[in-house]
């Protein structure tokens, strides 16, 4: 793409770098800041300069926050024995969404992928391993997705905690609910089958 | 959607109000964002702030430029007496990406549009009359979209530029290359009848 502006040009390429945005919808971006009033630009500039600086991780959870212990690990209704081990702040904003969960979360900050240079050091899996020693945390839960990173992961933190008196547990994996039975893949259908669960009437 | 972070919900925000962007794409991008190395997210920046006051506009046919005279315009090889009006600049890029033709542009930055409160004084309709006028221009090429908008605009522009001796053409309407017949909408196929070409073996 031959842009006649290199100003605008050098935005389209900064915009063409977000996840799933290729030029053309960088353009589409970049055209409609230019259409933004002068206030609107600097607020945008100044929003992107600000995460630098003023971003920062709970001490507790490594969840984002503003404070340094974040919002949930202070909440004193929510129960700090049950930790739910996620990879990043949006399974912390799913989970949070389904208001099923009165836990506390530890934010793993990613997955090991030894593919992609991320190793347990990069992680805060040894932090997750000095907070159940040196807390009262009775069971926690790993709620990773179910790929091979996932498993990975999984299967690390269950192998640096099994000497800890602290029961693990996994989010369950079956059919969705609404979902039928003729569609479903056959590993969910089938791991559905082998952890079905005793029926109760509502 | 409520993050642990304002500064984070602040750029989640900036990001949301792009075209077509929710807030789950909006987090997806910031989350992004977060990770990528200091100089990068201030390049970022920058770049948009740039567009505050780096961008000009071409003072022939009013397309983005670096210079007061856009590298189209200044180009001897182009046929000055052809001038293609468009709405904005991405029409540009994919008139010029056909490398069918010769011709110079005129940009009018918008489409008349009474509901969204944009008339032809916030066009450059004027700057086209003007242009026509005092320049040498044999043929002007409306290539607005076929809409209720760009239908205006061309019957706008035609009146004002009917009494100059100038001839008014627009683009061609009908089928696209490789399109089936059975699969066309009827307006479209009725046009490509009415506008029938002669038939020319290659």
């Amino acid at each position: 793409m031959n842009l006649s502006s290199s100003v605008l040009d050098q935005l389209v390429q900064q915009f063409s770098q977000l996840p799933g945005i290729g030029k053309r919808s960088a353009l589409r971006f970049a055209l409609f800041m230019l259409r933004q009033p002068q206030n609107e630009i600097l607020n945008f500039a100044n929003a992107l300069s600000q995460i630098i600086e003023g971003v920062k991780y709970c001490k507790v959870c490594h969840n984002l926050s503003d404070t340094d212990i974040c919002s949930i690990c202070n909440n004193p209704k929510r129960d700090q024995s049950l930790v739910c081990v996620v990879q990043d702040i949006r399974d912390v904003i799913a989970i949070e969404n389904t208001m099923q969960y009165t836990g506390v979360y530890h934010v793993l900050g990613g997955l090991i992928s030894p593919l992609d240079g991320i190793g347990p050091e990069n992680l805060t899996v040894n932090e997750l391993v000095v907070r159940i020693q040196q807390n009262e945390i009775k069971e926690v839960i790993l709620a990773l997705n179910s790929n091979i990173e996932g498993d990975t992961t999984n299967f690390y933190i269950a192998r640096q905690i099994k000497d800890l008196e602290v029961k693990v547990s996994t989010i369950a994996r079956g059919l969705a609910v609404g979902d039928e039975l003729e569609y479903a893949d056959e590993i969910t259908l089938g791991r559905s089958l082998l952890n079905r669960v005793p029926f109760k009437a509502l």
